[in-house]
């Protein structure tokens, strides 16, 4: 069956997004170790991060949250109250930053554009996310956008179905393993990993937990358009 | 054209939700009077808050990040970082509690499912919302679920031609005139208005904004079966 549709992940696929978590993450370490020089802000940040993820999802305002938890905790309480507002100012700071598009993007979308269904299929927090990608100019190239809470089985399961694709030509490009490659694969889709230089720890899964087939890597978007024309192309190995 | 769909908003439409964004606002109010007796606490959240939709959007970590920075600012930063620890407790708290469902609401959906093809579109944070409506039990009831981050005329058309719906079929159920009501009857569909005790300050639109025609007001859910008959029985004078 011939490929139909394609999928795009919109954070650190599209656009740059880890790169901005982590300056602000950077800049936490530096604003704490000002009251406390010894403290392990990193591993501090992402236990609270993990253990708030039930209760608040993913994006940029589950982040501030978890930064000023982090900040009350790792300083004993003792950061002044000016430090936690210039922690809410980076929060506002980061969801109000221009989309910055990574490489390649756009000539690769509009490449791709008409001989694919293209679909932007991110995970986030729905406001950030819609934002963003008003404010990436893209909009207009897919023809359909999902917002997910969690990218797992049963989410992509669920948005094939409701868009009548068969998994057999759906094909869905993203940077996580976790997220856009490991479940795609798993109900029989095919992935295209392409690896961003920076994946948040929860993003990272061992590479030999997901099925060797049924995924290809490539070092970036420029590359798909030949990718997607060879998978098309039936071969001994299939593919 | 007969109904064919019925959509629901849900905070306080099929569960409550303003009562325990009141509740806590009450329980700020009383924190920070402890510190500036004299705070106009409700004036200043809700300024705040107003000028963060654009960046936060809706939801309970929108709402507990600008009670943060009120505190801050109304108590000119001599807040103790422990009340603050309370704030972000609160804002946990409301995420983690129970979907408390108002009265009628299973009898109304059992009485409508099978005869309309039920819909449920919400409004605010992604996560959230999923997570209250798993929390309801109410999910199985439902052919599909939106959740928007904004309910205007633009949206609705989006969501009536993505699902195929002709506006003369549609009904949407809500509390809310200003997104349950005005923007779906702008776009040619019907609206029900059932309020709710308290209606959040920035959902308040003076009634005589709305056109008279086009939506009707219940008391209680218990009543919408009965109305959307009548509906679907023509009268002389339009409905």
């Amino acid at each position: 069956m011939p490929i139909r549709v394609v999928a795009f992940d919109g954070d650190d696929t599209l656009w740059h997004n880890e790169t901005r978590f982590n300056l602000t993450q950077t800049a936490l370490r530096d604003l704490l170790r000002g009251h406390v020089p010894d403290a392990d802000v990193d591993a501090h940040l992402a236990e609270v991060e993990l253990r708030n993820l039930g209760l608040y999802g993913y994006g940029v305002k589950a982040f501030t949250l978890s930064m000023l938890e982090t900040a009350i905790q790792v300083t004993g309480g003792r950061i002044p109250t000016a430090d936690l507002e210039v922690i809410l100012g980076w929060g506002k700071k980061m969801l109000g930053e221009p989309t910055e598009l990574l490489d390649g993007v756009v000539d690769a979308l509009q490449q791709l554009n008409g001989r694919y269904e293209l679909l932007l299929i991110t995970k986030g927090d729905l406001f950030d996310q819609e934002s963003k990608l008003a404010r990436s100019g893209l909009a207009e190239m897919f023809a359909g956008v999902e917002i997910l809470s969690e990218k797992n089985e049963d989410a992509y399961r669920s948005v094939l179905s409701r868009r009548d694709i068969e998994p057999e030509e759906f094909v869905m490009v993203g940077n996580s393993l976790r997220s856009d490659i490991a479940p795609v694969v798993a109900i029989g889709a095919r992935g295209v990993h392409i690896p961003y230089p920076l994946t948040w720890q929860h993003e990272q899964v061992p590479e030999d937990s997901i099925p060797r087939r049924g995924w290809h890597r490539l070092a970036s978007i420029g590359e798909l358009g030949t990718l997607l024309d060879s998978l098309d192309r039936p071969s001994p190995t299939g593919g």
